[in-house]
């Protein structure tokens, strides 16, 4: 079977634009946006409607463990690994209603579509809906990948809290979702659809983003500690102010993501001030920092500028600090034949098209660690997302939903010459 | 009565220390410190403690309307205007042990050593307790000496409520102290003595510190707003980061303070980021600004300096600012004649002096308005105050107690050719 044989087969856009509005009734907030926790009521709801609508398109449901739900279309030949597609359908607290979900119902989309026109194609297709990927209640983010690539334990996975105590283990069981099948099965390729979740595509006017892979990340958490005293009775030249030395940072973070634009990123996400009193000098300043590139080497550079400079911001404030690095994730390269896959499809399909880096994670991230995987973006509004106001347009949804069924239908073709693509 | 009279009289350091010991037990802290909010049952239980001590040593204890304690000594005509002393009896939340109630039983101390002496001044003695003046439990600070002398209203004063809803009114009545006199008697001249609450004294080595006046003070809330967004997708030549326009206006504050030294303040002390959150560029940042100097057009200076900064650095970051002037307090010049007397008895008891200008504020920047005032200040180690580790030594403390008794003696007599002291 040949890519070119279905060179005319095209996605509904409406009846996915339907799944999607209809999906994001569950959890649907005043302000147009969607709270869709794990593992809460509502997240089984929308896993029930997605199992309902997988089977009325002839699918088989499993469950794994970690309560990732695989819908499986048979191949023309059922032992060949499948081809996979999916995202996640959880949310942030105050989360849109394309985040995550437009990968499920784009990949069911492609499976209707094939039931449209009756294609079998000769590997398995199979549609992910993964657990817990937002980590907004179960932290951290992306465990169902994770467990299924083996990068985390599934005894870690289960055992995983939320705010309240309850843990991971206990929630997928009381909603029905802790299936019996062991996470992991083999896979002959993987591709995520997602919003880009950034203003790049659509500053730049072009509808499909073909994602070369992830941003290496670098978490920090910086303490500068002064002495807290009096703002009225304390002279400047003998205070000893720890925001004071907060805010040089915070500058310098800045200008190196600059200095690395466009692919760096540099970001000053959260601090803490002590005692936070507008008559005391503060004497406590706690930040995050959080560095993002594609190239490892540029992560390096970046991670010992920062060490550097908060060594020469506390000796020259009097202040003592303490740098700790909490994260670090390797940049992951998406595999060449597969990214090559969805530059192809968009050029043939006619949408334009550029290159992109993700700047956020994804569970194509883990993926891409052990089986030949790519993303697919679309634009997204404003570059809003983790925002009830995120929004695409039908036609990008539509655009991203028919490169998917491209690729996808040509992973799961076997007259491949030996090329996963 | 001339005061070389009693040139050899001297306070009991011994006996001052005693009872700043004693009163240090109501609510002390498990680290060194006390906690004595205003008009709890502690505050209750230390001014019984005073009223106890102050009728031992022969005063008529009268209590006005806003809960401010007076213990009078009467004087040879005691239909003379009296010289007050005294300071207050609350604290900070976790606040020193001698903040404010060692101006007051160095005043109790003078009294005890004027009996001692058998010496009886030709005016009426007081030393005031006053209400409320650190402002933590009820905001704002220093009510009793302003509602004493008008510079805020008795309504205004018992209306004020605690963070639970309690009114100083109600809580006034609650722990006996809602007296029946009106607020605001006639003083021919006040004395306030008080620990620095800084570094300035000890570091120069001197025990006396001769208080002009105190520092004017403007306050301000500022906000910038730029747009939350996702730190990894988000390039950074597109960032509207609040943050960066904080951090950017707290080194331009801390200039601006280093450029007035050594007699500007300028503190940022408080701020608040949203949504403050590690992986999201921060699209709020809230922050307070003060400023402090003896002189008003300094003052007017840094106002003007910071407001075209705010501008400037919004204008420049792409976000909104918002500056509002919250609070302006005017320099407060103590008179001539009182922070003369001060000097000259330091001097003429051998302690080392130096003149300040405070930079707290106090209930003697009230009463400046309309009395003849000066302050009396001695040193802190290590500058601290408002903290559990405040101390002072037994030396200091004596020191400072003999020159209020100096003073006092001085001011209580008729014989000074029409000068106050």
């Amino acid at each position: 079977m040949s890519n070119d044989n279905f060179g005319h087969v095209r996605i509904d856009g409406a009846r996915l634009w339907r799944s999607l509005a209809g999906m994001a009734r569950i959890g649907a907030t005043e302000r147009g946006g969607v709270c869709r926790l794990a593992l809460t009521d509502l997240d089984r709801q929308s896993r029930d409607l997605f199992v309902d609508w997988a089977r009325a398109a002839g699918c088989d449901i499993r469950v794994d463990r970690i309560g990732n739900v695989f819908a499986r279309r048979a191949g023309r030949d059922d032992r060949l690994a499948p081809v996979l597609t999916g995202s996640h359908g959880d949310t942030q607290p105050t989360g849109g209603r394309f985040d995550g979900i437009y990968g499920v119902l784009g990949g069911l989309e492609v499976l209707r579509t094939l039931d449209d026109h009756g294609i079998r194609t000769d590997r398995p297709l199979e549609v992910a809906l993964w657990t817990n990927e937002e980590g907004s209640r179960f932290a951290p983010a992306m465990i169902g990948s994770a467990v299924f690539t083996g990068a985390s334990t599934l005894d870690y996975g289960l055992s995983r809290q939320d705010a309240d105590g309850l843990s991971l283990g206990d929630e997928l069981a009381r909603i029905g979702y802790a299936g019996d099948e062991a996470p992991g099965h083999p896979l002959h390729a993987a591709f995520e659809l997602h919003i880009e979740q950034g203003p790049i595509l659509e500053a730049a006017g072009r509808t499909i983003g073909v994602v070369t892979g992830a941003q290496g990340q670098r978490w920090y958490e910086i303490t500068f500690t002064g002495v807290d005293s009096h703002a009225g009775t304390t002279p400047m030249e003998v205070r000893r102010d720890a925001l004071v030395g907060l805010a040089e940072l915070v500058l310098f973070v800045n200008r190196l993501g600059h200095a690395g634009a466009p692919q760096a990123r540099a970001t000053v996400g959260r601090v803490e001030v002590g005692p936070n009193s507008r008559n005391v000098i503060p004497g406590h300043a706690w930040l995050t920092v959080e560095f993002r590139h594609p190239d490892e080497a540029i992560l390096e550079e970046m991670d010992a500028a920062l060490r550097a400079e908060v060594a020469r911001i506390a000796a020259a404030a009097g202040l003592q600090s303490r740098l700790e690095a909490i994260f670090h994730y390797a940049p992951v390269p998406f595999d060449p034949a597969c990214v090559a896959a969805v530059r192809t499809a968009a050029t043939e399909l006619g949408y334009s098209r550029q290159d992109i880096v993700s700047g956020a994670g994804h569970d194509a991230c883990h993926l891409a660690r052990s089986v030949p995987t790519a993303m697919i973006f679309v634009p997204c509004i404003d570059g809003l997302s983790h925002n009830e106001a995120e929004d695409i347009t039908p036609a990008w949804a539509e655009a991203g939903a028919n490169v998917l069924l491209r690729v996808m239908l040509a992973a799961a073709s076997v007259d491949r010459n030996g090329s996963v693509v």
